[in-house]
C-alpha cells in the first residue's frame, strides 16, 4: 500500500470515527440505548464502506463531504447487522474487535434494540440531511433499503445460516455472498459515484466492479479467518469452522480461494477500466481490500 | 359503533390484508424468510394504524387509495416490533394472536431477520411508490423513521422494558406510551392528513389529536389485558402482570384507568373539534379504540 493511500485511509477513518459519535451524540435517544448503539458503532471498525464511498465520490470529482450523511447512514446499517449476527441466536460470538459484544456487553434485549435503532437512524438520517434533493433522497432510501433488507443483505444471512453444515457449491457461495456482503459494498461504490455526479453509463459501468469488490472483501474475510494473525483480527482465528460456515477456503482450499481472489481483483480492475477509472483512488483502494490483514 | 363504521373498518382491514400479502409475495425474498415475514403479517391483526392513516386521509378529502404504500409500510413496522418484542429476550411470549409467535414458529434467528426484513422493507415501499413525489417521500421515511426509531418506538420499549419491576409516576407510564404505541398512532393520522392534503394549520392541530388517541389506545390494551375476554384478544390475560409491566391499571386501579381513559377522550376530541374535523370519521374512530374489547 501506497503512503498516500494508507494516509488518506487514516485520515478518513478519523473523519468517519468523529461524524458517526457526534451523530448520535446529538440524538434524543434514552440513555442506555445511546451507551449501546455508540458501543458498538465505537468499537473501532475499519470504515471500509464509508471510505469506498468518499472514494467513489472523489472519483468523479465530488467532495467527500457531500456523501458523509450517507456514509455514516450505512456504516449505522452496517453495525446493527453486526450487533444482530453476533446475538446467541445467530453466530453467539463473544468478542469483536477484541471487545466483548454488545450483547455480552449489555444484554440480549439492549442488543436487539440497538440494532433496530441504527437500521432505523440511518434512514432517517438521509432523509434528514439537508445536502440532499428530494430526489436524491428518495433514490438513496430506496438503494439502501434494497441492498440492506430482505432481498438483499438480509436475505444473504438466512442463506448463510441455511448453508452452515451444507455442501454448497461456488455459484451458490458467490451468491450468499453477493447479498450478505457484496450488497452494502455495491451500494458505497454506486452512491458515491451517483453523488460525486457519474452519470447513468457510467453508474452502469461500476455495477461490475462493485460486484467483484463485494467478492474480493468476502474472499480476503474467508481466508484471513484461516490464515490471519489473532491480535491484528482482534477475533478467534477459525471461527468460520466452529460455526459449520461456508467458506472459500473451505471449498477450494487456501490455495484456490486465494486465485479466485485473484481471479476477481482482475475483473474488477478490468470493469474500472471500462468505466475510465483506471489508476484512480478505487484501484489502489481494489488492492487494499485485496491483500489487508485486518 | 355504528353499523357504518363497522362495515367501513372491516372493509379497510381486508383491503390492508390483501395489499400486505400482494406486496411481499412480489418481492424477490429467500424462501424461509419471506414466510416468516408473511406469517406474522397474515396473523390477523386490527390493522388499526392502516385504517386511522385512510379516514385521517379522507377526512381531508383525499383517496384512501393515496396512502396505501404508506399504511402498508406502517402495518411493516408494527408487525416487525411485534415479532422483536416476542423474543425470549424480551417479552418471551409464546402465543399472539392464538397462533405460536414467530421465533415459536420458525426459530429466534428467523424471527430476528424477519423482523430486520420487515422493517428494512417498509422503508423501500415508502422510497418505491410511484404514487408520492420525491419530497412526500423524503418527508414521511424522515417522519415514519423519527416514530418508529430509537428517539421513537424503539427508545419506548426500552424504557417499558426498564420500568419492569419498578414504581413509575403517571408522567412516566404516559411518557413511555408516548414513544412506544404513540408514535406509529400520531404517524399514522399525520401522515394519513399530510397525503390527504391537509395544511400546516390543520396537521398542527391534529397533533395533539393524536397524542391523546395513542394514550387512549393503550390504556384499553391495558384495560383489557386485565378484564378482557381470552377468546377475543387470542392471548391469556394478565400477562403484563407476568412480566411485571407498568400499567395504567396497576397505577391507578381499574377504575381510575378507566377514567383516565375517558378524561384522554374529551380531550382528543375537543382537538377534534380545534381541527374542524368534529363528527368526522375519526371522531367516530376515537369511540371505538376506547371501547374496543380486543
Amino acid at each position: 500500500m501506497t503512503v498516500l493511500l494508507s494516509s488518506y485511509i487514516t485520515e478518513r477513518q478519523h473523519i468517519v470515527n468523529k461524524s458517526l459519535t457526534s451523530f448520535v451524540e446529538q440524538t434524543n435517544i434514552p440513555t442506555t440505548l445511546k451507551e449501546s448503539m455508540l458501543y458498538s458503532l465505537e468499537a473501532g471498525g475499519k470504515r471500509i464502506r464509508p471510505v469506498l464511498m468518499m472514494a467513489s465520490c472523489e472519483s468523479f470529482g465530488g467532495d467527500y463531504n457531500s456523501v458523509m450523511t450517507v456514509a455514516l447512514a450505512l456504516e449505522m446499517i452496517h453495525t446493527y447487522s453486526l450487533i444482530h449476527d453476533d446475538l446467541p441466536a445467530m453466530d453467539d460470538d463473544n468478542f469483536r474487535r477484541g471487545k466483548p459484544t454488545n450483547h455480552r456487553k449489555f444484554d440480549e434485549a439492549t442488543a436487539i434494540l440497538a440494532g433496530d435503532g441504527l437500521l432505523t437512524l440511518s434512514f432517517k438520517a438521509i432523509a434528514s440531511d439537508p445536502q440532499l434533493s428530494a430526489e436524491q433522497k428518495s433514490f438513496l432510501v430506496r438503494e439502501l433499503a434494497q441492498a440492506s433488507g430482505p432481498e438483499g443483505m438480509v436475505g444473504g444471512q438466512i442463506l448463510d445460516l441455511q448453508a452452515e453444515h451444507m455442501e454448497t457449491a461456488l455459484h451458490e457461495l458467490e451468491q450468499i455472498h453477493r447479498l450478505k456482503t457484496g450488497q452494502l459494498i455495491k451500494f458505497a461504490i454506486i452512491s458515491g459515484a451517483y453523488i460525486g455526479g457519474a452519470n447513468k453509463e457510467q453508474l452502469q459501468a461500476l455495477e461490475s466492479f462493485a460486484d467483484y469488490t463485494g467478492l474480493i472483501f468476502q474472499v480476503q474475510d474467508d481466508i484471513l479467518d484461516v490464515s490471519g494473525d489473532e491480535q491484528l483480527l482482534g477475533k478467534p482465528i477459525g471461527s468460520d469452522e466452529t460455526n459449520f460456515k461456508s467458506t472459500f477456503p473451505k471449498l477450494l482450499g487456501l490455495s484456490g480461494a486465494i486465485e479466485q481472489k485473484q481471479m476477481y481483483v482482475q475483473k474488477a480492475k478490468a470493469a474500472l477500466h471500462s468505466a475510465g477509472l483506471e489508476n484512480s483512488l478505487l484501484d489502489e483502494l481494489t488492492d487494499y481490500l485485496s491483500n489487508r490483514d485486518y
